[in-house]
């Protein structure tokens, strides 16, 4: 008999779990976390996202679901009377969905290459991820959030940004979003970290600063 | 005004773009197709797609999206009293969606990686590919497709497989998939090339070959 309720399968510095418990708690859903240590997996890690092995995973009266924004938008639409996460017609759904494909595939990549990067490929990293965030904020033009006035399927997927990459910025020595370069971004950021659900789960600064400078220390000794 | 009906812009040779056009097939929607020359890409195509100026774009209407799996997707929904795409259970829907992202982030990088690869290199992604495919095969067990008895969403954004990686196996002188390695994955390529909606857009396997050996030996002569 498949176990009732929810779990996820986290790690409490990944901005890509953390997603999941934001679409939960803007839904008011109870969940269990489980906190997963990355280098020794648990067995149900293994057995419930056998393809990729990563966090988050979703357990929904026993059925496993993995992959961030699978996750997030199924969260919608399985608790479809509670807050809406995505917009509701099938064309700005369609565009909410193009934008965190966007920042997924292009921004992620940017803003990982400043973290693993010194010097001039550093450099050209922090270019192109302004370059990627300047193409997010054309679509924050008049508006609080990516989703209009509330916190919606964009922002659940980009917000993490808004906590993580003054970490990154710190970590590499380096500035990416200034008001000058990114104001309507810049400005995001600071109402991201005030909406309830991510205040109650942000991990503390500290503890991530110290976790990424070890990290980056590692990166760039592995590439020496 | 913005002007009315469907236009698709693609690419004859594009594995993504076709996607955009078996799905509107599928649900009988007529469309005009726009082929674009990559090399010298069309104001049309820099204006509806500024953030990517990828192929392929969709518009409806007047209103441009891009993103092959956001395309397929919307036309699912704008279209929703036609052939169901889509699974309609919300699970099964983020399952679905779930294999299509694990295919388009893993599969099509180890299958980029043979085309582009020669000794070892291209032996490892060989390997990483089979892999990747017999991932996927576990959902096609006891399934004509991976929609169930239909051609459905997953079928969509993987079917391309069926017909290009023959052609990728040509180029670059390697077998990715046998009956003795990828028994389900094998028949349900048979099954994916007689689809009707995909009979009818395939372009020719003649060409496609000449084009694709043009481009191995670019990548090949770029790396040495």
């Amino acid at each position: 008999m498949a176990e009732k309720g929810v779990k996820v399968f986290g790690m409490w510095a990944s901005p890509m779990a953390i997603r999941v418990e934001w679409a939960l708690r803007l839904k008011g859903v109870e969940y269990e976390y489980v906190d997963e240590d990355l280098a020794n997996k648990s067995e149900a890690l293994l057995r419930y996202n056998p393809a990729t092995k990563k966090v988050p995973v979703l357990v929904h009266d026993g059925k496993p679901l993995a992959e961030s924004t699978v996750i997030v938008e199924y969260i919608d639409q399985a608790w479809n009377d509670g807050y809406p996460i995505m917009p509701a017609d099938p064309f700005d759904r369609a565009q909410a969905r193009f934008l965190a494909r966007f920042a997924e595939d292009k921004c992620n990549a940017a803003l990982f290459a400043i973290f693993v990067a010194t010097g001039e490929a550093q450099r050209k990293a922090v270019h192109e991820a302004q370059q990627c965030l300047k193409t997010l904020e054309t679509a924050l033009e008049g508006k609080r959030f990516f989703g209009g006035d509330a916190f919606g399927y964009v922002d659940v997927i980009v917000g993490w940004i808004a906590y993580w990459l003054p970490i990154i910025e710190e970590v590499s020595g380096v500035t990416v979003v200034t008001d000058e370069a990114l104001p309507l971004m810049n400005a995001w950021f600071g109402r991201v970290v005030d909406v309830d659900v991510v205040k109650a789960t942000l991990p503390p600064r500290d503890k991530l600063v110290a976790l990424n400078k070890a990290r980056r220390e590692q990166f760039l000794s592995a590439a020496a």
